[in-house]
């Protein structure tokens, strides 16, 4: 044991760990999630059908032989659109079952670390097993890099000076929501691109920011594309897709 | 070397490093800051007077003996607010030194890290030397954990669901505007609280949110506290405090 294993620590029998991943580079994950990664008994993660699991995929390289893994796979994938009722109640029905599997795991004393992309209480699916989970078991949350804080850096922006204000969007609000909203901050970041994309460009030049928008895609992945918004082509963009307005604030 | 070194990788010469160290505990450094913490052939980070320095008090853990480090001393503390423009001078002086004193290291052909707290690219003093030095050197920048992370995660409160627009704001805002963001936002994240304590519950109550606000000093660090806001005792809070608003969205 090392001394950085010592102070990384390990996993308890029958806790929950919801372990942030970071944004892509497993250099990224902290010391406390490498350590939990690599010590609990079940390793758990979402993954959409015929799909490696982003968050599994990430922490790949830290993973010996043998390991029990527990994959958690969303029964619906792009077909249906997200506001369908149909699609939340299928989701709703898999967070259930997935729920399920997780407390009989745990009732049986095997520490299970769920895998989030980025950190785990900032818009992510984890956040639907703990609100599920969080009475009944010992949970540990690991904060994690976000996406953005990754995608930020890549692009080589700081993302907010002296007493900037930020705006995190989702990239799903209608256009003229967007546009109000961005025309209104110092400094923005929008999630959920992906399909958006094009909705996206048009309320970023509307709120007149497109000269300083940057689109980046995968930010510290293998598959990485980072350009201004206004060289980006049409089209759907990746899910892991944001834009980045830097604020302008009180350079000293 | 373990396997989880090689993954972490090194210092090189005469690069400069902006190195996230995260909320405050130790064990949320990324495995690159962690490693570069290690290796590099000048530690530097900023400290007030007469204090350690944060950063550096955060990483204290991995340090061993014989370490050169680099403190970079503000040369003011809280006399002076730092909206008076004698503030602004000197720190912009103190800067300028700083920027020097790294760049005679980095030609020298040091590898140099400087520790940021939290994130480096968000509100952060690592930039004010990162546009000064970003032309002549190398410099890699490590993303962190950041603060509010730390922060919700301490406080249990996942930050966004679903669709929630997430604001961060500096609670240097004059009250009106504050109260004003947070009427509008679904979740909100107020920074840098400390001296403006009073002025943010007031935003904050006349926003109709003080039943759900959370305050949070220290987080993730020794002296970790966490209370409603409306509970909190009046007067300045420490530099390290912040207000969480937690979003409602779509919960499935
Ligand atoms: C459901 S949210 C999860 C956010 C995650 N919990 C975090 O802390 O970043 C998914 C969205 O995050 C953004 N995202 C996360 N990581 C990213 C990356 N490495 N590159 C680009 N976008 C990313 C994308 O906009 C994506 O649609
Ligand atoms: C100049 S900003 C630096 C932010 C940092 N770069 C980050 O990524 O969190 C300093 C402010 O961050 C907030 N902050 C950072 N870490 C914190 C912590 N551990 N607990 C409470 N507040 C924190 C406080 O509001 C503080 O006034």
């Amino acid at each position: 044991m090392t001394a950085l294993d010592a102070i990384a620590g390990t996993a308890c029998a029958g806790t929950l760990y919801g372990i942030g991943v970071g944004p892509g580079d497993v250099r990224y994950l902290t010391l406390r999630a490498a350590a939990l990664v690599r010590d609990v008994d079940v390793l758990a993660f979402f993954a959409k059908r015929g799909l490696q699991g982003n968050a599994r995929g990430i922490v790949d390289p830290l993973l010996g032989p043998g390991r029990s893994e527990l994959r958690l796979e969303y029964p619906v994938t792009d077909e249906i659109p997200p506001e369908h009722p149909s699609y939340q109640k299928q989701i709703a029905c898999f967070y259930e079952e997935s729920v399920a599997t997780l407390a009989e795991l745990l009732g049986q004393g095997k520490s299970v670390g769920l895998l989030a992309e980025g950190d785990p209480f900032f818009y992510g699916s984890f956040m639907h097993m703990w609100r599920r989970l969080n009475r009944d078991f010992p949970i540990e949350i690991v904060p994690g890099v976000t996406g953005m804080s990754g995608c930020w850096t890549r692009a080589n922006a700081p993302i907010t000076w002296g007493n900037d204000i930020l705006s995190v969007l989702p990239g799903t609000l209608a256009e003229e929501q967007l546009t109000r909203r961005l025309a209104e901050t110092d400094a923005a970041v929008i999630m959920k691109v992906g399909k958006n994309l094009a909705k996206v460009r048009r309320a970023v030049e509307a709120a007149g920011l497109l000269a300083r928008a940057i689109y980046v895609e995968r930010g510290t992945m293998q598959a990485e594309q980072i350009m201004p918004l206004s060289e980006c082509p049409d089209g759907k963009g990746p899910y892991f897709s944001m834009v980045l307005i830097p604020g302008q604030g009180r350079r000293l």
